[in-house]
């Protein structure tokens, strides 16, 4: 299926303040981030993100932080966000699809995608949202995921499949914020 | 299935005169689709040109309209010109196989390949035809479709699968005007 | 299954004399595929060649011709070998794999492979020795093959998969005379 | 699945002195075969290690026979190490994932990867620790084993999905000594 903003959740994982810094083009992924979590809240969509080990790798970084306001937060010690149960009673767990980004993508992204996959969802991995500290472990990371039915998008993927049609206020609305 | 001509529909979407300036390399998409109209005419597959609010967005440019002079235009408001059976009575409708070019790979035109590929269609994109403003967003716009049993084919193998055979009258025509 | 000799028939597609020369890098081609020509004699595995339109288009250029002594040649009039029955009591019909190569690519290569591999065969085709006047358009092909399970390969591979171990008398000289 | 320590066999495939000089960027490939080795012996994964003919071939290069100490060493004929039982008895016959590496990625890496599938395993190929004397080659074998359902892995996937979770000594240790 498109992706349909009444079915999905935005899942950011891990945008901290010690790792962030070593992340290829990091500033770019971090304003990525922020533009989801501003579009979902536009358009209606759940956030929820994750943190792992907030007190050794330091808090969601703050641009983002400022974003989510509404999100939920996570806290989480395996790389995958969806072993022991972290996100049960989350949208993640009560919608269908879930639209993932963040850090790193061959590690944490990675391991959450691929288990929120096998256990039934429909996973879209935004393109330019999600990054590793070596590019090359993103690509080999995107590989893997679409070898698994997981759909690495484009943002721009997102906001027009969320909104479906032109010609309305909120399509005005995001068009004149977020794409042009 | 090869691409065939008896069981064909062209499927030319959004090239339109407010839209065609900010694609990548606009005005060789706008040729090949041309060539792409052109050699339909030629073969005998019908064509179909989808218009998104051409009130806002413009009207299809002029030099693919010359070349459409046969074609059903449809105008739509969904993104995905399956939606709302904006297709119902057309050729597209009609026939098993469509082969989808036009603008912007990652928005109309992705979105329209996949539901034509939900709804049945065996869905063939043309690469040099259909294009993003941001290059990027039409290769991941390619690899989704790929994922989804959508093929990406080059214009050549078009008319080639079209023309099946060389030797005849219609292939020495082809060849000279569409190939050399 | 990997590439086994017993199993395999090396089918090279219409290395032409009026071809040849617009193809890109067509000096290679052809001596990747006099290599594969004299593997598969070397190993006991027959060669199909196709011509297509030789009256027009020109014989197999004199190198292949010379590598193909015993091989069989079959004309055609369709882009696809397979189309027509032309390969009907060759190799190619009572082995299950094939191995294929030549020109061009996104064509005549393209058209037989997909036909062949619908009827059921294990299809193979080796990347140096197949390729089109546009590398974009072999790019494409091989993409298309990949997404029906054909599988492009290297010409290393044929070699290494049809011999299965070292040490034989038979591996001494196919790594002297066309490896090392 | 990702995969686990518990379940995972390491499998280094011919890594000998008179192959290894040959090998696109090849001591980068013997350092990362080595990474793993560490790494597996580490997290308690057993390693098998295949050698192709060493007395044509030469031994396994000198560091990394002093990184697999313990590891079950195996001699082969054929390329593919699965084939003539060589692998019975040993873990890779036991557990159901295997981690593989080594050269060449499309001669023995390929066949054994490649028949381990069909055998049934789960088979991950590390990229940086895998390599062709040419490197187009080695891209041909990924994709291709890639359309067989073999996973191609960053090095560091295989620690953070051995590790599955931060916070524990071992991870501590592990990222010290091996990620940092």
């Amino acid at each position: 299926m498109l992706m349909n903003a009444a079915r999905s959740t935005l899942l950011i994982i891990d945008i901290q303040s010690r790792l962030a810094p070593a992340i290829a083009d990091g500033e770019r992924v971090i304003e990525h981030c922020v533009w989801l979590a501003k579009l979902a809240e536009r358009v209606g969509v759940p956030t929820v993100v994750t943190e792992h080990f907030p007190d050794k790798i330091g808090a969601t970084v703050e641009a983002l932080q400022a974003a989510t306001g509404t999100a939920r937060y996570v806290r989480k010690e395996c790389f995958s966000a969806q072993a022991e149960g972290r996100l049960a009673g989350t949208a993640v767990e009560a919608r269908p699809q879930v639209v993932v980004c963040g850090t790193e993508a061959h590690v944490c992204v990675l391991q959450t995608a691929l288990e929120l996959r096998w256990a039934g969802k429909e996973v879209f991995v935004v393109a330019e949202a999600s990054a590793s500290r070596d590019p090359a472990n993103r690509d080999l990371a995107f590989a893997r995921m679409r070898a698994h039915g997981i759909e690495i998008v484009a943002r721009e993927m997102v906001a027009f499949e969320w909104l479906q049609r032109g010609g309305t206020q909120l399509f005005s609305a995001i068009n004149r914020e977020f794409i042009r």
